[in-house]
């Protein structure tokens, strides 16, 4: 018998268990392989992973501490009596062999292994091999049942309402927010539109960073939802919802270990949406040779797939090939997505036209969902919504309902990339304006980023600013500039 | 810039910094996904996980902690002054997503994996990635790659002999201690035998655990030159040399999620043998239902992977496939093996007869690789130095040179689990033996385990004894109970 303390650290959603080395109730020998306890003496058991320590003012041997996501899910007060028992790996990894084997599993597979992320029976290892082990070889039905799984039974609904739209983009492309101005033209047409984003770890900004630039994301269910009775429309960071938490605790390992498979992202997605309540889904696919989805066969296949989940699973998805040959807008990093995000609502005359029109196109399919529309008008209520001033009226609707942002500020430090010779833009490429926009700061600082002047097709003259760095610190501002020299992502053509 | 503290805090191979989450030096939100980072101060770069701590206890917002794995790879006092970097998935990841979609790596390729798991640029995570993407396919080429990459540069060597030989039993059948015995009878033959063997984390005891019970295994590289220099043969557990750094951090992944595939396993024991200074190996590949190698032809395709990779690397390989239908010897757990192994050296009448024979083949292969004997007679040679008492003599040895263990109790907490009906044991299952002797306590108390009165082929009465239960503990007693009755393993047919 242990009694229980609480450490508080943080582990990225890893449940650690710390003992003492010299541990009263159990001999440290007994344990020296075994790195993962089952800890009875709550509701039910947790499982942690197991640290050893040596200094008593951290944990004493007759205590065993918890960090903090695992003291929360314990749910007991400091000082509870608990026990130990070993663990061995949970049943359902029979399952992850089977797979690494060639195996088709079964939906009672996923839904044991699925259960077991969301018990934290899996430790960040343990979800890596299943995500690896999956990943290689999912047929239709495996990604069906990984969805159906992952909605899991902690799900959104909307009483009153008929319809509830949403748009993602599979993403990829610099610059993407059309997100933000979807949801202001679609909340001004009055479909409800509860958009949920994430921030990014990988890209310069995601559209929950963005949108912190104009509005605070951090909202919870409730606020969610009194948000969308009033305005239609609201755009908060997902994590603040308790929604598909094994899709969270796997999306935080994807992360980790760098490496996202099709099949998991789109169970990802639309499990996401399922559990947010929404009957009918826009998915962006955009298709370039620097995008995530290289060819359009490859987007027609993605296409097919996201069809056939959302259909089994009930959900309408409408989902659109588009062009991700180049980055989109101007500003890559929030705070200059926010800007040229801002200049659309506005109409202003140096509006992004990429930006404006695709974010058009895409709120259109998302108002043809509306029974009461005839078939394709939606793009051109969208841009009546849009010129009229509406959409910029519902913007500032949501942003002071979800409670108006500080403004950051715009990295002061700057650096001009200019043409070495005269031209036009003959291409830019996404994953390398990506890496020197991140090398600049950004998402890690929304002020950071690239602002691009010059975009494919445009006359450029030899001394002529392609696109200028925003920094925050030196440090980055370095990274970027010798990133930059070897190459800036900039094809200039003759003719 | 931040100050280095030491958490004494050890976390199974894995890398941790702990930072206050109000620290000085790095705002939180700029690392809020970020989960690895890169620590300058030192010699050159370590790689850690990070951890985010709100007790300034712990550590102090101007400190970044280290628990014991960094600490001592960092190798700076404490107070040393050190920077901080955010570092992105390490490149050869890019090779772990070539491996999920079915490619062929370069050894280039595995050599660059091997490298950023051996320098901690991998976390436990990524190595879980990368066991799961490579062990569904390897081609022969791609073993070999591994297994050379997995030597490493830091080998021993063995300058004034002309062959070293050792043995390795692929593994699954519970009892299994032959290698001590083929240890006491290649030494006293003549030939130098550094076995080295790991406690068990899955099994009733491992090699390492049942020496363990007779003699001291943790011996350094120095230690155990002296040992074979005097009395040509040793036991130690492979932990306490510095070898094959690598392939201890992938096997402790393996272990924690439960998965090990084949080619790993050959890779990883052949490393090991090399980079030990082996020239001459014997494998032993036994083949039963419920032994980890099933089939004679799965027992084939491993001894030719077994053999290309071994010519390749230019040691001599013997692979054997042996019968692994049933347990070997009478004793399940360290204490009772430990019994059967000195039965046996000492030649009593009551010494299991299986594990005798066994252990005389294998170590009379082991006597054939001398070049100096005429092929064929290593068997008899091996017999007439166990029976001459020889083997008892260099064990002995051995023993004392090793230094001798105090010798653990068996488990006083005993049951015999009787026969149901008379007739004959028909088969007894390797894998639920196992299991039952794991619940009873082994390999984590050595006197725990089981005593198989009953063999394959013997006549048993109704109520006479099958095998009897010994636990150190009520608690892992009671398990064993419970498992028992529902299935002893033993099948007893009438005729």
């Amino acid at each position: 018998m242990l009694t229980l303390k609480h450490l508080p650290i943080t582990s990225f959603n890893e449940n650690v268990a710390y003992l003492h080395k010299d541990c009263v109730a159990y001999k440290l020998d007994d344990i020296k392989f075994m790195t993962k306890v089952e800890i009875h003496g709550g509701a039910k058991p947790i499982y942690a992973f197991l640290n050893i320590v040596d200094d008593e003012s951290i944990v004493s041997p007759d205590q065993l501490a918890l960090n903090t996501e695992a003291f929360e899910q314990i749910n007991l007060p400091e000082g509870a009596n608990i026990t130990l028992a070993l663990t061995p790996p949970p049943p359902s990894v029979s399952s992850i062999k089977r797979k690494i084997a060639g195996n088709i599993l079964s939906p009672n597979e996923y839904q044991a292994i699925i259960t077991d992320i969301t018990n934290r029976r899996y430790s960040n290892m343990d979800i890596a091999a299943f995500l690896v082990a999956s990943g290689s070889f999912m047929t239709p039905p495996e990604v069906l049942a990984m969805t159906e799984s992952l909605v899991g039974n902690q799900t959104i609904s909307w009483d009153n309402e008929g319809i509830v739209v949403d748009h993602h983009c599979l993403g990829g492309i610099p610059g993407n927010k059309t997100d933000i101005i979807i949801t202001a033209i679609v909340s001004a047409y009055g479909l409800p539109i509860p958009k949920t984003a994430s921030r990014s770890l990988s890209s310069c900004a995601g559209v929950a960073d963005t949108m912190s630039v104009l509005a605070n994301v951090d909202l919870d269910e409730t606020q969610l939802k009194k948000l969308i009775a009033e305005n239609r429309g609201a755009l908060v960071c997902h994590s603040g919802l308790q929604i598909a938490v094994a899709n969270r605790l796997i999306s935080s390992v994807e992360r980790q270990i760098g490496i996202t498979q099709q099949q998991h992202l789109i169970s990802s997605i639309l499990a996401i949406k399922i559990a947010m309540g929404i009957t009918h889904l826009v998915i962006d696919i955009p298709v370039g040779p620097n995008s995530r989805i290289k060819t359009t066969q490859d987007a027609m296949r993605l296409r097919k797939l996201i069809e056939y989940v959302g259909d089994q699973m009930g959900i309408e998805v409408d989902a659109v090939i588009t062009d991700g040959s180049e980055p989109i807008g101007n500003g890559i990093g929030a705070v200059l997505e926010a800007r040229d995000v801002m200049k659309v609502l506005r109409n202003k005359d140096d509006a992004p036209q990429d930006l404006r029109e695709k974010s058009l196109f895409l709120a259109g399919r998302i108002i043809d969902f509306d029974p009461k529309l005839r078939g394709g008008q939606g793009y051109f209520v969208a841009k009546e919504i849009l010129n009229s001033g509406r959409a910029l009226e519902s913007m500032n609707r949501i942003i002071h309902a979800q409670g108006k942002a500080p403004q950051p500020t715009l990295g002061h430090l700057t650096r001009d990339i200019v043409a070495s010779e005269s031209g036009y833009v003959e291409s830019i490429d996404n994953t390398r304006i990506n890496r020197i926009g991140v090398l600049a700061g950004a998402s890690q600082n929304p002020g950071a980023g690239l602002d691009l002047l010059k975009k494919v097709g445009d006359k450029v003259e030899q001394g002529e600013t392609l696109f200028r760095i925003h920094s925050m610190n030196s440090i980055d501002f370095g990274y970027a500039n010798t990133a930059v020299d070897g190459n800036n992502g900039y094809v200039i053509a003759h003719h």
